[in-house]
């Protein structure tokens, strides 16, 4: 079978490799879709991110979907030939964090695609793939290409979850990639009264709008958040999506005493202005990965209660992946692209 | 100007009364809705509900919308002839309870048409009614009718926020009258996944149907409710609106250790399984009137985030206010029964 | 050895067994001190309680402490000849809610001397104890009978945990048996400005003012709870430590609106102004058991922070068991009896 | 009477001023002690503080309480000789915050000896006080100089009370002056099992220790702070009470995965591994000033609760101000420095 494997920044290949069975509690997945992930954009563009840099081939992706093609011994709930989406997230179940519940700060967490550890976690770009059962989500009705969106649907609810009730609540989401389009998605669907999205460029906020933000506000040139209140005072919450400086920089002075910054985009150090943020009695919260939620993310893309079908603007075929990330990063034209594996 | 006067159990009258001038910070509001709420129906049929008993004459309503007719001095941010909600909620803003925020538990409420205190508080079901501003949650782009169901909404919106996030939870809601309704829409509109309800006829659960709950049971008939969590254990969280130990007590079995019960139906002393309550960890939470969820329903329905229209069943001419009143307290076939009053 | 033994309401035995040996993992214990709960209690005077009976003979006892007499293989952190507190709470980790961290909910719990299960989980009356590492908290430091006293002091940290901050708070509680009182000490250990104790008798009073309590008060004669609240209003939170309605009836006009009732006591079903608990928004939150608190508990006790030695009130050799059930269960007189295994 | 201003940097003079009268709500207060805070010295040493500049002469202080010596009309629950502490607090109970009981954040706050608007808030520190009834806490059977503690004791009351229940968690303090010893006061009184407390020397650790702190580092010489965690695993539970980037930044890796970090201290702008926080889901609140909190210390120091009196470790008469000035500001011998004024 074909693997998408990244050997040094720019150096992106598909290699063959061994098909895998499955053992007892786990499946055989003929793999149809996967996402590209800003993380492996990282890999591609960069070889890593941060002190996280490649040290041995890897395959990428962490995002897809595909059919079951053969089931191990005591695998009950999954059958033949059904659309699963497959989470990324393999915990140990044994460490400290795992044992209360905390499964997303794993202490041995073997994330498909990541470079963390060494021997690197290969990733889930490959044209089989074999899955604990535990980690596929029936997704009966949903498109492949919708399944594999259950992966940064699940980032997203994971971080509505961590800002508390949003029911009837003024959002502020900085940065609109994926990632800050499923916070809307998500946030509106919690109920957000007012979301006001801000990005850099056109395409991304005229995704903001379509997936439902009351207003769009292109800081490339500047500009008084505090003006987009409605006069409803300033934001209760805040999803900071972008990982710049800069962005979380000019959304405070917006936010009400008291609100709640949802911190999703990684971005390094920052300089922030910590004693503005003290007298205010701003919350800043980190938001990293999910757990549960991937299971809740396809179920509401079942139920039609979030669509992610608009957002998904490229599908590349397997031996174009090379395009397909380059396309990937490129925020003038493509919000979320994918590979089609069949 | 006409109103709306309950004399005694079944002695209700359209009576003349003058018509109030606006002072200073007040509006003068031609009425245009006003909706029948269960306390209105007590007063009809019972003269009042437990220790609560009329003492003298009082105008019935608190569910009512209209045009503005004349601005008090230092009025802003209405306009003359705009459709105004009005809230009957008037705490002291001066009391302990108040000053801290709780205005719904304010020791001084003078709540439209309540016979708790004597005097008793005047209801809003006259022609000409002449409120605070601060009451008035404009309503540009609503129905008349709609605006009027701003105050059962708040209610519905003021318990879902007691219930913490609903993203991604299984709800079971007990008692499918208007406020059961509007809090299958609130906690859909919050994002819940899976939601039951449950009533003893067909007419609610059809409505509850239409509002969007995935499961309706009809439990004249007796029924396991644990039948109904779709394999994902059980409820999360319980809304009960019917103030029945019946339904309650139903409803214990089918919820997961640590579930949240929102008691919204009051229905007076209950025997109830405490011991069992307290081994599952159990929160009873009980959930009474709103303060700031007024004006934020009347935003929600004003974007369409949601949609009361459907459960209005009917509106009658301010001269067969007897006839609406019977007709409201009908569940085999009206859900909310409006008086249409210009 | 010897263990305690009921075989049916009043007929306990002092009974011969072989003892066990530690498996990998696990410990053996020579028992130094048992304490006798009120669950001892109810299968001592009527063989069982509500719907949990008896079915066959059962060792007793889950609040215990020893001295370690061997090491399984692959122990770490634990001594030959340490005292050690040892928890009586197995939970599989294992099931949906083991992984989820609510441990005290376990599906398969296997929590010393119930006879829930049938067979029954034995208990922990027995000279020699073998138990897993992980139930062990080193007691260094402290007496056996205050290592026995871990167990239902970790039920009252649970049950603070579950009220939130109490730091300046108004705390009542009713019930002063031994849970009563250890929730005085946890709650005044967690900040409670103000502690106003509830019973019957003035001997449990008298200890209750011994562990802290600013007031008491003896209900037999009836009482207005709410002349005890210092000028500060009612009180924010309730422990609810005797399981007996009037107790909880009594005590809710006492509760300012919006307090939160934690209830621990287990007495069936009660009978409750649900009407009036809906109105004033009271939250009713069942407290059942505990998991990580029994460390914390050691940890505390250890540090002097919370002392529970005064409320130990009679200590019984092994033979005099029979007498020191009998002790246990009179409140006019004894707090906690405790059994010395050795 | 006599009062403290400042001019300018170092030009701190004794001033006479016309005594005030009561008007109705207000007494009138012999002041007896006036604490010195960290604000108070900003002023003193710098004229100011970031943007905060002294723009006209200014009296200090806000950390005093006296006897009463005059009742204005309608005050009731004080009486004259009564020693009070005053809350230097003055929200203006009409703006939106005030409406939303967040009364710290109040739009128009006259906080005591504030440069922040123009016409500055002159302070506190002069010989006879006209104060609101509502600002006066009575401190019968306290100290003058303790009751001159509530207002710092509010502030960590409040943060404490930001934190969450902190029964039976780990806790690190960074900074020792008057703020975080403080802050050990009271998290050891809300709980906290394990407390450990750092700083750059070992006047101000010494302190820490007096207060409670299991153990104390001083970080001057570098340190592995994960070292101190008992094994117990990472601190659950930060107050920085420094406002040094540095000494955050090294308590970072020490916190366990979303483990919460109270801000108090004020440090303008810092650089902050905020990548490394979002991984680890931290949760950064800010905590600021108080409101209720003012009287619930007065009554925790009245029952013994709280022991501020080791750490009032100067007391200067008011003749040598400037000698108060220069002895608070030095850490290497001075914690609470206070000026007599009677």
């Amino acid at each position: 079978m074909k693997t998408i494997v990244i050997h040094a920044a720019r150096d992106l290949r598909i290699e063959d490799t061994a098909i895998d069975r499955p053992a007892a509690g786990q499946v055989q997945i003929k793999l149809a879709t996967g996402g590209i992930c800003g993380s492996d954009l990282h890999y591609f563009n960069h070889g890593g991110f941060g002190a996280i840099r490649l040290r041995e081939p890897m395959i990428l992706g962490h995002e897809v979907s595909g059919h079951i093609t053969e089931l191990g011994d005591g695998v009950a709930g999954l059958k033949l030939g059904q659309l699963v989406a497959v989470s990324p997230s393999r915990p140990c179940h044994d460490c400290q964090y795992c044992n209360a519940a905390m499964y997303n700060h794993c202490l041995n967490m073997r994330f498909y695609g990541s470079a963390m550890p060494f021997p690197h976690i290969q990733g889930a770009f490959r044209e089989v793939l074999v899955a604990d059962a535990a980690q596929c989500a029936p997704a009966d009705g949903l498109s492949a290409g919708e399944a594999a969106m259950a992966e940064p649907l699940a980032v997203c609810l994971h971080a509505v979850g961590r800002a508390g009730p949003l029911l009837g609540k003024s959002v502020l989401v900085t940065g609109c990639g994926p990632i800050g389009i499923l916070c809307i998605l998500a946030a509106r669907r919690a109920g957000a009264d007012l979301v006001v999205a801000t990005d850099l460029g056109d395409f991304t906020l005229g995704m903001a709008q379509r997936a439902g933000a009351d207003v769009v506000v292109n800081m490339a040139a500047g500009g008084d958040l505090s003006a987009y209140t409605g006069g409803k005072g300033h934001f209760d919450v805040l999803f900071e999506c972008s990982g710049a400086a800069p962005a979380l920089n000019a959304a405070i002075p917006a936010l009400r005493p008291g609100a709640t910054i949802i911190q999703l985009g990684l971005g390094g150090d920052m300089t922030l202005p910590v004693q503005a943020m003290t007298a205010k009695e701003l919350i800043l919260k980190g938001s990293f990965r999910f757990h549960d939620e991937f299971f809740t993310g396809v179920s509401l893309m079942q139920k039609g209660l979030i669509d992610v079908k608009p957002f998904i603007t490229h599908t590349f075929p397997l031996d174009r992946a090379v395009e397909a990330f380059e396309t990937a990063g490129d925020r003038s034209r493509a919000m979320k692209a994918q590979i089609a594996f069949s």
